[in-house]
Order: C-alpha cells, then structure tokens, then sequence
C-alpha cells in the first residue's frame, strides 16, 4: 500500500480559497456579481478569445513544451532575452517550483502576515519555516521583511506589489533600495501580478542580471485570462534555466499559449483595460463613502473597504453579500480582516454592489 | 542572491522530449506528418472543440480548483466516487505531485529501463533512486519489476499498460495477479495512459478501496487532447485526498475542464476513433511488411517497427523520416532503440509515411 513520505503525512489537507463554483453549489444558485477573486470582469482581448478558438481545433497536438513563440514575444515587450524568461501556469505554478529549489526542511522564509497564502502553502508544503512579518497601515513592511530576513537567514523573502489583499503599493524608489539590500543568499520575490494596474506604472525597470530579485508577472489579472493560467517571471538566467531541472515540461495548455500571445499583442485592450479599472475603483471608492466606510488606496484591480469594526463583523457584511448574489472576499488575518476586498467590475455589477451592500451592512449589524 | 538548494544543485538540466516545434524550428520548415508523440491526429471531439470555444469568452474566471463537474462526471461515467478521483495537469502532472508525495532523497523506486522518462524525471528530481528493469521480449517484465521492488523494499513501482514506447499490453489476469503480489509497503502505479485503445479494454476493475494500486488515465491519447492537458487517476480516497496537500489548486485551464466534460459525454466519437486506430495500425503494419520490417504488436496508438539493426541505424531512418517531414520518435534505450515508434494517424498521413519509408531506410543504408 502507499505509504506518504514524513513531510506529506504532516502536512494538512489544503483548502486555498474556496472556489466561487464551489459557494454557487452551497448556496445552489450563480453569483449575480463575481467580485471576489481578482479576475477581470471585463475580459481578455477580443484577438486572444479568436486565437483560442482557433486553436482549440488544433489541441490534439501538445503544446510547446519550451514555450518558445511566447518567451520571443515576451522578452521583445520586455526588453530583456528570452533565456530571462520563464513560463508556468500561473505564478502559482511558478512559486511552486521555485519554492521547490530553494526551500528544504527547516529553510526560513519570511512572508507578510495575511499576504499571499498560495506561497506560504509552497512553502510549508516544502517544509520551509514561515515568518510572518505583519503589515504596517495596511501595507507590507519593507523594512520589517528585510530585517527578518537577514535576522533569521532566509534564503527567500516575499512581496506582492501591488500587495494582495490591501491593494497598496510601493513606489520604484522603495523598491529599488529594498533590492538593494536583500541580504546576500537570499531571494527576493516581487509578486507583480497586478503590475498592469499601476496607474504610472512606477516600478524599478527589469534587471535580469540582478540575482538578488525574481519578478512574477501574470496574464490572469489586467490581460483578463486567469483560467487560462499563464504566469510568467524574469530572473537572471542561472535562474529561469534550474526551472527546467524541475518544472512540468509539458505543463502548459496549448490554447492558453496562443491566447497569451495573441493577448500581449493587443496592448490597446490593455489600456482600454486600465481605464475601465480606475473607473471602477472610483466607483468603489463612492459606493463605500456613501455608506460611511473608508477605503484603502489601491494601485490594483480591487479595493479594500474598511467595514469599520472587526473580522467577525466583516464577515457578516460578506456572507450578507453573498445571500445577494455577490462574491467578494476578504483577508484572512487580524487587523486586515477589519476589510471586505472588491473586485472590480462593468458598471452592471457596480450596481449590484450599490444596492447590496447598505442591507449587507444592515444585516451585519443586526 | 538565490541558492539552490542541494538537491536542486545535482539535478541535470533536463530536455524529456525535444518538441516537434523546437524540430521544426531547426528545419526551418512544418512537418508535413506528426507521428512522433502519440497524440491523436484524429483530433478530438467536435463537441469537445465547440465547448471549449464557447467556454474561452469565460476564460478571466479561474477555473473550479475541485474540478468538481468533471470529477462527478468521471466518477459516473467509471463506476466509483468522485472522491476516488484526482485531476492533474496532465498524467505528468499527477506523476509529479504523487512522487513528491512518496519519495524522497533514497527511496527506491522501480521501473522499467527505456520505459517512460518523465517518471523517472520526477523520481530523480525528489532525490528518489531508480532500480530500472531491463523489458524481456518487448514487454515490460513484471515479474522482475515485483521481484526488484521486493528486493530493493521500494516505494514506488511503475508500469504502463499499454506499455510506451513498444506498444506491448498485459492481460487483466496478469495484472490481477499482479496487484495481489505488490510488497507490502510500496504502490503500483499503473499508468494507462493508452487505456482506450485497447481492442477488447480487457484490463482488471476498478476498485479503489484497493490500496496498493493507484491507475493513471489521460484525454491526451484517445480523445485527442493533449494540449488541453487533462489527466486523472483513480486511487484509495486517502491518496486522492492527499494530492490536496501538494498539488496546485488553480492549476487547471477552465477552457479544458470544459473541453474534457464534452469530450467524455461524446463516447461516439471514442468508439469511431478506437476504429481508425485499429485501421491505422493495421496499415502501418502492411507498410513495414513492404520494406520487410517487423513490427510489434501493439495496443495503444502508435506501432514500434522494429528496423532491423542497432540504435544507430534506427537513429539515421529516423533522421531521413524527419528530412522528409515526418515526424517520429524512438526508444532511449538498447535494444528497444533498433525501433522507430509511428503514432496511427489519417490515411493522408498514412500516404507519407508509405512514400518516405523506402527512402529513409535506403539514406540509412546508405
């Protein structure tokens, strides 16, 4: 019979983010709004939808398994080589792999308390050490992380920027001097997955030859193809190559690499995309103000909306949300789960929201 | 700066299989014939293709990380419990998790030598040990494969039934008898990858309350996608469980999910492909009779001709077949590698194949 290695048998059974399908199957009917999971409502590009309907004809054949036309492309938007470039599905996939690499029981990796928990089960899932470093007014403590870092020797340490679930943001200055000072066999990942939403879009400019830094960037979020799932990174080369002493070759679905290439190609989509977002966000923003709740300023595709009480609270004005047909989430942790976090979304579900969420409140304080 | 760690730091880079595009980028030129990796040149079913094309307009959802409709549907269509059902990133995918789940740095692993090589990528790239048994007459050799795993007190026994690359199958009774005779701490993973292309399927049932067993199956042979990446496998509801502490949730392209939902609900299409299967493979063999070249006897999509020399001869046939544009691959390993392995495909392929034949084994006598 099977017998689970010592690591796997003490690992829990992992449940990331309950699945929305999995919400409308509890509560056996769809999601009027579905806000809750970053993904962009308004869609990929018109040319990726074609391009993957062209390509589903074609999926007989496996895809390439060295991802060769969309690195090309890629590095041609990026400015960078190819051989800087790696493919995954999703960044997801990415930050398994690279945990992978450099993560080995008892190896210290340091995190944002209530930031990305896909990494942190990489992590654990390796039997790497967390620490938890916590947030600082609603954003990731560059500071803190740093010198947890270097206190405790990690050999990874990681930040989401824009940060996932507050929406804040770290100027390219902040960023570059951080770098700077990553200590000298750590990692630093910079989780950019909601890069394209950054108004000025300020972050320090790709340096491959830097092997203190990996950037994760993804086509899920702005470029509207989350189920497609195609995450990509940059990193210096000795890097992006070891992914392929580990990696699913052929991991990556055809049609979602023809979509990515088509998706990139269509940069007008994109800012169409970008305008849409902050549209939205100040819609958000408006909607929380008339119901007398403040909002964290966000440079990603979602707002954090302060309900004004604790996590008990917050939850009520979530799962009232939910009984009205709205998916929204909100951080798992203390104090940040003081939040909901909203998506944004055409103005059809902007209304949904409007008219949801003062009874959500309203059923909250009940 | 990052640090492998030492594992990682051993592992070779590592190429399973040169993709045909990387082929064709170095010709410069398509193939003209794609009968290299088993794929279904039949393609999949036209129901397939349409629920994928309408499904890529939802394609900004994440797809449902428990596979839910597809796992039910699977578990009615097979006759166990969905909860007796994992879904992967392809059979590789699931090959992976399981491995990272059993091995680690020493633990004996058996296969057979020249058999598949992504397992024993994975195997190695846990730290595993691979005891490889040699194929007796073409067929992988379980007697051997149960007397080494007994033997070496593995953890972890491999066998693919149909077997890659030679196309051999075992009958139910042999695999029965098999089962019984697993030692007692270690899984027999039986990877049927070609499962559908078995004349009469005559393979034992499926029963997962047996836990010495787990069976590994794919929409990338038979039903004609292997770019959407779908595989599954049916096993004991603890180690299906225990995927859930590894693998990546979000890991599944929804424009799959859904391609793989119609794909199962169209068996028609199944039943037509298994015919031009049997036809295909029935041609290949009068092909190579006319060059006075043997063939296996095959149960899954492709025919070893065997070319009647060594590897080197075979290597130079196959070299000649890819000049002229058809692509074919071969076994890694003597005395499997004196053949060339032909995936079944249309009659117009079957037309290229026929005329290039000749020619690549005169350019190899040559």
């Amino acid at each position: 019979m099977f017998v689970l290695n010592e690591l796997t048998r003490n690992l829990p059974s992992h449940v990331p983010f309950v699945g929305p399908e999995t919400l409308e199957r509890e509560r056996s009917a769809p999601f009027v709004s579905r806000l809750g999971a970053n993904e962009s409502v308004f869609g990929p590009s018109q040319k990726a939808i074609e391009a993957m309907q062209r390509e589903a004809v074609k999926v007989w054949r496996y895809g390439d398994p060295e991802n060769h036309d969309l690195r090309q492309a890629l590095a041609k938007h990026l400015g960078v080589k190819d051989a800087e470039i790696i493919i995954g599905e999703g960044i997801d996939g990415l930050l398994g792999y690279l945990t992978r690499m450099i993560v080995r029981p008892g190896t210290k990796v340091v995190t944002s308390l209530g930031a990305y928990p896909t990494f942190s089960y990489h992590v654990t899932g390796y039997g790497g050490e967390l620490i938890n470093v916590p947030y600082r007014d609603n954003y990731e403590d560059i500071e803190a992380l740093l010198e947890a870092a270097d206190h405790h020797q990690a050999s990874l340490v990681y930040l989401a920027n824009p940060d996932n679930p507050m929406g804040t943001f770290h100027q390219a200055s902040v960023i570059s001097d951080a770098i700077q000072r990553v200590p000298e066999t750590c990692l630093l990942i910079i989780d950019e997955a909601y890069f394209e939403c950054v108004p000025d879009q300020n972050v320090p400019p790709l340096n491959p030859d830097d092997q203190r830094v990996i950037r994760m960037r993804t086509f899920s979020k702005t470029y509207g193809m989350a189920g497609a799932r195609v995450g990509y990174a940059i990193a210096h080369r000795d890097l992006v190559a070891a992914f392929n002493r580990v990696r699913n070759h052929f991991g990556m679905c055809r049609i979602s690499q023809e979509g990515a290439l088509a998706a990139l190609d269509d940069q007008d989509h994109i800012s169409r995309t970008q305008m849409r977002i902050a549209e939205s966000k100040n819609i958000i923003m408006k909607i929380a103000e008339s119901n007398d709740l403040d909002t964290i300023d966000s440079a990603a595709n979602f707002v954090a909306i302060n309900c004004g009480r604790d996590g008990e609270f917050a939850q009520r004005v979530l799962q009232s949300l939910s009984r009205q047909g709205v998916f929204v989430r909100m951080p798992f942790v203390a104090p940040l789960n003081q939040c909901i976090r909203v998506t944004v979304g055409p103005k059809s579900d902007m209304l949904v929201l409007e008219q949801a969420l003062p009874k959500a409140l309203c059923d909250a304080r009940a």
